[in-house]
């Protein structure tokens, strides 16, 4: 098998990662937090499973709302020791793993969560038949990724990925339909994450016997507006998607 | 209540709609409907609403494939009196009757049908409410309609839907979550439809309690692009969206 890609290991990349989270105000907090934490059933008692886990941020916060445990991977070190440094917590195991592996983990969860991880995953119909497997009866998974729009198209290293047009903001796209590989300058060159077009990943879903529970594209509440007037970009062309499914 | 918009009785506008047909080797015919058949069941003793039935070419191949009996309505006279000069058949009624409409309809139906009539709907909440009524139990609904990406800028009547960069083809899409009216030119000017994100055209599906089977976005076969080759471009940004879910 291939060796999944483990970018947030590599140098330079982590640390300018980093830099921009750290920041504040990026479109991770401003936008997909707030909508994946509005999707979230009520955690008490819950035992959740945390894909690509990052920092940590998320497991911790589940935790404070009442969830049983958390099993958080990530397929990063960089990731998981900041996070065993920044966001601990008795009822959290943070651990190095790969999404690619899930199918070792032992054990049943009520809800599987993943924050814009699943787009660097190439195979996305074995991890959501591993996380089926993971689910316990009526289980849920909530997930974010970017959104197939904006990872369409295949763009050059040089190319803005809008454009204006008497004065009005337009995104372009191209190659929707050619699911695949994209590889893309962020932070560092040469980045490969996997556009899934809306069709394919929703059948998959489907197909593996999930019951659709609401899909949903990123906007920018109007105090994130205020924060960051760029956001207003969410109107013409959404960063994220989310989707919500049950056993 | 709003009058519905009846572009197929603008003389104009039908004269050049029926010419655009009438040639064949268009989107309909070459990406289109082959499609929709593709995801029909089979017609065996089925019953049958065709919503917005054009000339009737689809109701005539549902008798042909075996269904027991169609009902086909359309807001245009002039469409329905060329769907009973050109495909009449005995177990078809066609009646002059808007989608908006159909809560005045009796009976219940094993398939309700749409060709690339919902993006003329303004209510899509109040015509998939109607639309689950009408359907007996497990009944399927199976619809195409203009793809989101396609239908969410709001065009200058100049301006093209799409740009070269570096000689590779880009649509433009701006709006996309500002669901809503659009106005364009098509054949005559003025045209409105109405554009509906991902997210909302599933979302009020779900919240209708149907179960939905399957997603599909436009491509080209080989054959159409054959011949016509400009449908390559089903690969960069799809025309149509369709959808089949069950009550």
């Amino acid at each position: 098998m291939d060796k999944p890609q483990n970018i947030y290991d590599n140098e330079k990349f982590y640390k300018d990662y980093r830099d921009m989270r750290e920041k504040g105000l990026n479109a991770n907090e401003l936008i997909e937090i707030p909508i994946m934490k509005d999707m979230l059933p009520d955690l008490k008692g819950k035992r959740i499973l945390d894909l690509g886990c990052g920092n940590g941020g998320m497991s911790k916060y589940f935790i404070e709302k009442g969830a049983k445990s958390v099993l958080a991977i990530d397929l990063s070190s960089n990731m998981i020791n900041e996070a065993k440094e920044k966001n601990n917590a008795e009822n959290i195991t943070y651990v190095v793993l790969g999404m690619e592996d899930i199918s070792k983990i032992e054990g049943k969860f009520d809800i599987v969560f993943s924050s814009l991880a699943f787009h660097y995953v190439k195979d996305y119909d074995k991890l959501v038949k591993d996380i089926y497997n993971l689910l316990d009866e009526n289980g849920i998974l909530i997930y974010s990724q970017e959104h197939p729009i904006a990872t369409a198209s295949k763009y050059h290293k040089e190319m803005k990925s809008y454009i204006f047009l008497d004065e009005k903001r337009y995104y372009v796209v191209s190659n929707y339909n050619e699911n695949g590989e994209r590889k893309m300058f962020w932070n560092v060159d040469g980045v490969i994450k996997y556009h899934r077009n809306f069709s394919y990943t929703i059948n998959t879903l489907i197909q593996n016997k999930y019951n659709l529970l609401e899909v949903r594209e990123s906007t920018a509440s109007e105090e994130a507006i205020k924060l960051n007037s760029k956001y207003e970009n969410q109107n013409d062309r959404p960063y994220f998607l989310f989707i919500k499914a049950s056993k």
